[in-house]
């Protein structure tokens, strides 16, 4: 197909079907890499069911898993597997970013010359242009993590080539919060090796804090001394609630479990499992833990951690971190009389409350409805399990409480909806079900209604 | 204080710090009155925190306990209770209906003459015709219910006095879907009396279907053969949500429990126990079974069920049918790409929308933080028996797996904030917080904010 083909295909396609239509299409390659015997260690067999599982999990950079990687793959698996993991995450940064300039949102990017697309040809040349930007700030970074994680992992492996296959598949795994793991026990490894974790939590935070961020910052350490830089709204909000989430987050996991899972630890052990177990659920989903260790109040945050995720225009999922801000800052601007809704000195228009709330209540009635019906299928399970599990195949995070690998055949194709759903997201998952729309001036009269 | 000191009063007040100090009053009242030894059989001692939550449970007309009422209290105090259920059903009634008369919502009543009253001393006059309504509407039923339950209990009671008491406690408790018994078991008793099963759906119901329904029914069937009448939108659409609502839930109820606690069950009983049930979540509390023999997955209906609640303007709680409806409404009108939401011809108010979402999203914020907060204070318990009984507590239900007799002081406690938030309405207590509203016309800049 040529590059004028592909660019008339945009054009008539809508950019939640080309989202939808892309995402098909990775899974099933993915599902077919997957299942080559010659990539697995001694030519194991998978089933389909698995391999579908397998390859939604890492196109959607989730991470659950039904077969260990580790035990699963040979070296050349893992090489696809970081691969698709790669295209993914990517893949994700990439078309968030890009729905919202087609969309003719500013999302408050300074780089102008990123969305000053022409009207008639925005989509294709936007979208070249905006992929490769990505794929270098993500493979610079990538390349910093494996080098650092690979040097320092010769203290770990037999092998400078095993060490740098591990830290190069570490470093894709956390910058693509993609949570998988060839170590066979995520980083539970390295539990007291706090460096690691420091590398990893800063991976996951990079690739999870959001692409525009990414940029104001690189624009704002760039800039001449003197010179006037205004970080966006979009910036401001993503990053304090990205911020406040980790650091809630690490509080009430270290509360809940303070006389449980932490009562036996000391004090840097203690902060440093909370901290990384906090940064995790924005949406990395690799573990210094097993994580079904914590008590039950603790495993709910973590699940509304996880149901919240990480930044829009990131490698994450979830409902996303300016969805839960938004809603937060209107219902207090409601009791507090406000007929704004303001933040940061700025006014979030009415349309964006009104989509926050269509994609939290979506997703709550997604997430509901699945869980009551992992609940009827796989009635061995606790609701704990089930509800910990939903959540972090929604928020694509992957953390587990194990039960995975274990569910029949209808459980996991929900885990597979919920991830392929997280992934292309509310919108795309809603507008899938939306006909043609027909510009309609007619109106019905308007008449008041009792809420609540 | 004359009237019109008391009318001064209503006028310097907010219509929600009225509501909250009507129910801060009638707790206090209800407590005192409800620790009093001599309504106590045998003059058995109520603990303080009990005396609360009983006064806190009746007020609020939920129906949880945490000491038997029919062991703990002598006929005069089954009578004082009824009183509370009584003030309880018909206040929430009168308030619910009157908050938005002067919040200057037309609520489509028919009756015009209702909320016909002059601006300045709107409050005082109309609340006071509203109340003589309600009352003539609310205790004609009662006594029907009554009079029909009394005659009937003289084949299950040794004397014509306990029938009638019993009778007539049944009605008020179910009119006023207040869910308090004084046979010991709530209705089990009756489990294949399909005759008082059916009564007490049918006072449930017109509890729990709204006072403007209940209004307009009686005029559309007193009204002169050939005049034109037309329902509210308020009405078809709050009819409608709790039709849908009793039937989907019976319907779920049973196939969830099908193989489980149907699997010796004749279809009729099956029929009238899920009938029953899903009917009493609309928020009568009253069950003819023990609902802890339900498998997982009912009990989590149950529990959006319980959450959901009844219609506004009625004696129930919950965020109520018209606005779980109003969300179902705008998540598929945006899903088709419709710019207006509308619903049997009429277009719903923006404001409406939004008010929707910040009753819906704050309610589940609540629930999920009390829910929290009791599997911290309450580790002995599994998670479905507090989610439920938190969900009993919000959507003043009062259906019980039996925990709530066995909860600490501080778990009580949040039963009881539970059951008062739920009964004043999440809009009274985002408004306590209210603090006084200045008009401000300044502006920030809008800016565009990337959503899920
Ligand atoms: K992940
Ligand atoms: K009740």
């Amino acid at each position: 197909m040529s590059m004028l083909k592909v660019s008339h295909l945009f054009d008539r396609l809508s950019p939640f079907q080309i989202i939808v239509i892309f995402y098909i299409s990775a899974v099933m390659i993915s599902t077919l890499l997957i299942s080559l015997p010659f990539l697995h260690k001694d030519g194991e067999p998978i089933s389909f069911i698995d391999s579908l599982f397998t390859a939604v999990s890492a196109v959607s950079v989730t991470g659950l898993t039904v077969v260990p990687t580790q035990e699963t793959f040979n070296t050349a698996g893992y090489f696809v597997i970081m691969f698709i993991l790669q295209f993914g995450g990517i893949g994700i940064m990439t078309l968030g970013t890009f729905i919202w300039m087609i969309m003719g949102k500013k999302i408050g990017l300074k780089r102008r010359e990123l969305i000053k697309t022409d009207q008639n040809r925005t989509t294709f040349s936007g979208l070249v242009r905006l992929i490769r930007q990505i794929l270098v700030i993500i493979i610079a970074i990538e390349i910093v993590g494996a080098l650092v994680l690979g040097l320092y992992f010769t203290e770990y492996f037999p092998t400078v080539g095993e060490a740098f296959v591990q830290g190069m598949f570490a470093s894709v795994s956390a910058t693509t919060n993609a949570g998988f793991d060839i170590t066979g026990s995520s980083l539970v490894m390295f539990e007291h090796d706090y460096f690691v974790q420091f590398v990893n939590m800063l991976l996951l935070t990079l690739g999870a804090i959001g692409f525009p961020v990414l940029i104001e910052v690189k624009d704002y350490l760039t800039k001449k001394p003197g010179d006037f830089f205004n970080f966006s709204l979009f910036t401001k909000l993503t990053s304090t609630t990205f911020a406040a989430l980790v650091a809630v987050g690490a509080l009430l996991i270290f509360l809940f479990d303070r006389t449980h899972f932490f009562a036996d630890k000391s004090w840097h052990e203690s902060l440093f499992f909370s901290l990384f177990q906090s940064v995790t659920t924005r949406n990395g989903g690799l573990a210094t833990m097993d994580v079904s260790s914590f008590s039950l109040p603790t495993l709910l945050v973590i699940c509304v951690l996880m149901f919240i995720g990480a930044s829009p225009s990131s490698v994450g999922g979830g409902i996303r971190t300016t969805t839960f801000a938004i809603m937060i800052i209107s219902i207090i601007s409601y009791a507090r009389g406000k007929s704004r809704v303001r933040v940061f000195k700025r006014e979030i228009m009415s349309e964006d409350i009104f989509r926050s709330f269509i994609v939290i209540n979506t997703a709550i009635m997604i997430c509901g409805i699945s869980i009551i019906l992992l609940n009827v299928l796989e009635p061995q399970f606790t609701l704990i399990q089930i509800v910990f599990e939903a959540c972090s195949a929604f928020g694509t995070t992957g953390l587990s409480m194990g039960i995975t690998p274990d569910l029949h055949t209808g459980g996991k194709l929900i885990i597979i909806a919920l991830m392929f759903i997280g992934r292309i997201g509310i919108f795309s998952f809603l507008f899938i079900i939306r006909g043609k729309v027909v510009k309609d001036n007619f109106r019905y009269p308007k008449e008041a209604m009792i809420i609540g």
